[in-house]
């Protein structure tokens, strides 16, 4: 049966038809941002839904969105990007207008399941999800459920404090991995380190490596061995037993990030953690939010 | 109702008559050791039971060990200290023998729920309990249950990476907060702070810091901020909203070592998480095994 799923961004959603092995039929999208309303949100979902079953009916809807979801899963609440959503109860409104279930669920959590339903299923019994872009997030899925612990997410699994006199954290915290590791520092670094180079994005970092640059190299592989202490804290922390890595940092760099990481897990990890754990690139790239988001809609979650 | 707990540790088991507000009524040790069968267990359990229940009953039986409790609830298993106990179906045999309903769980998560159920319970939604005396251990109960992750605990949160770079632990890693901050380490690192003193235990440690050692304080200080570390990160993934710290680590040095790791959380931490969360020393002291378990007995996990 296909489902829909929306993943809601602070500058666009997404909207995709997806068939029951996770393949995307049709893809919609429409214009977010922060002055978005739950009424605008709403009005943007019935419309993704009428276009996208024009050819075809659909089951259900997910919807996934940043911040934590709301006790009584109506919606999102504190996502600071769409204060908009705050106290709309986007669930209800959604199934009132289309007629359809609906289930709404933070976008870690969206991307985490989607990856656990259409991929990593076999053989998993816990599987952690991380996304490194702009920030590092994650989610995990225990036993075929989502692991909820507040707000309906794990917490902040990229704000593992790395080093406790480093820099100031977006989140207000200190040292975190995201502040060290994630796509913004590496940048930061790389541009420090080349400064007869125009840096501007990870891929001018992984351009210079290809050319040979060492102190590219060196960069990546500094952020892949951090990105290596975070995730052996959580293996020791959250036991997986499968890890998959995605995100706009892996897409650009895991082929010199994911073997630093893994050098620096080998490193540091409990062996018998490491004995039953992969780690691999996450499959569904851009999708995993909305995937994910219909995958979810046919949970009762 | 009365119930009774035995905790299960390495050279003995401390069993203990509990009421329904958890004071100890009566209490009988037995010994235990590296070569302890099942089949000794039993009978250690089973004497205990009839010398406790001499002048009152028992509605139920908690048993908590170290080690992973096997996922159909009847032992644990993978004791390091304990390897007898792997494949004994301590709880059927135990209810056959006394006529009781039988409970066996992983000690930490015992001390964490005594802590919820006798203590914490009010207003606390997410309690973290960590222990600190040769190791660094801990659970958490989330909305009234335990946090089951893998093999029925929460994972080894004392272990989380602080130094890549640092010495190799007992657990197989390296760096982690338990090789950096658990009691070992505390008095090796004021002995050799302190060559002209006799060092051999935390109380040493102590007594030279309240002597106006200043070695002796900045070690104290030093092993209180890798643990204020170790629980920012914890924070930040796990979000308690109240963390209670136990273990003989505390009974020594608390009060040296709980303000340092204030000060580094504070320094440290999500702000917002930070706000509705408050650290304590825990209530229940080295009866938290026994008082847990024998909790733990009326409930059905």
């Amino acid at each position: 049966m296909n489902r829909i799923g929306i993943d809601v961004g602070g500058t666009t959603a997404k909207a995709a038809l997806v068939d029951s092995e996770g393949r995307v039929l049709a893809r919609h999208n429409f214009p977010t941002g922060y002055h978005l309303t739950g009424e605008s949100l709403l009005a943007g979902c019935v419309e993704a839904v009428h276009r996208l079953t024009r050819d075809s009916a659909a089951a259900s809807l997910g919807i996934a969105a940043p911040g934590f979801r709301r006790a009584d899963g109506e919606g999102v609440e504190n996502v600071s990007n769409l204060p908009g959503l705050d106290d709309f109860p986007i669930r209800t409104r959604c199934r009132e207008a289309l007629g359809l279930p609906v289930v709404v669920d933070n976008d870690a959590n969206a991307a985490a399941y989607g990856e656990w339903a259409f991929g990593a299923r076999a053989g998993c019994r816990r599987l952690l999800v991380m996304t490194l872009g702009t920030g590092i997030g994650g989610a995990m899925v225990v036993d075929g459920a989502l692991l909820r612990i507040s707000g309906g997410c794990l917490g902040d699994p990229g704000h593992l404090i790395l080093d406790p006199d480093g820099p100031r954290c977006a989140c207000g915290g200190r040292g975190c991995a995201e502040t060290l590791a994630a796509v913004p520092a590496i940048v930061r670094a790389a541009a420090a380190a080349m400064p007869e180079r125009a840096i501007h994005s990870l891929a001018d970092v992984t351009a210079a490596a290809r050319n040979g640059d060492p102190k590219a190299t060196e960069v990546l592989a500094s952020a892949g061995r951090r990105l290596g202490t975070l995730l052996t804290s959580l293996i020791h922390v959250l036991t997986p037993d499968r890890i998959l890595l995605g995100g706009g940092g892996m897409d650009a760099a895991g082929h010199y990030l994911i073997p630093a990481a893994k050098q620096a897990i080998a490193d540091c990890v409990q062996p018998f953690l490491a004995a039953g754990l992969t780690i691999d690139r996450a499959a569904l790239g851009n999708d995993a939010g909305a995937v994910g988001a219909a995958a979810l809609s046919s949970t009762n979650s």
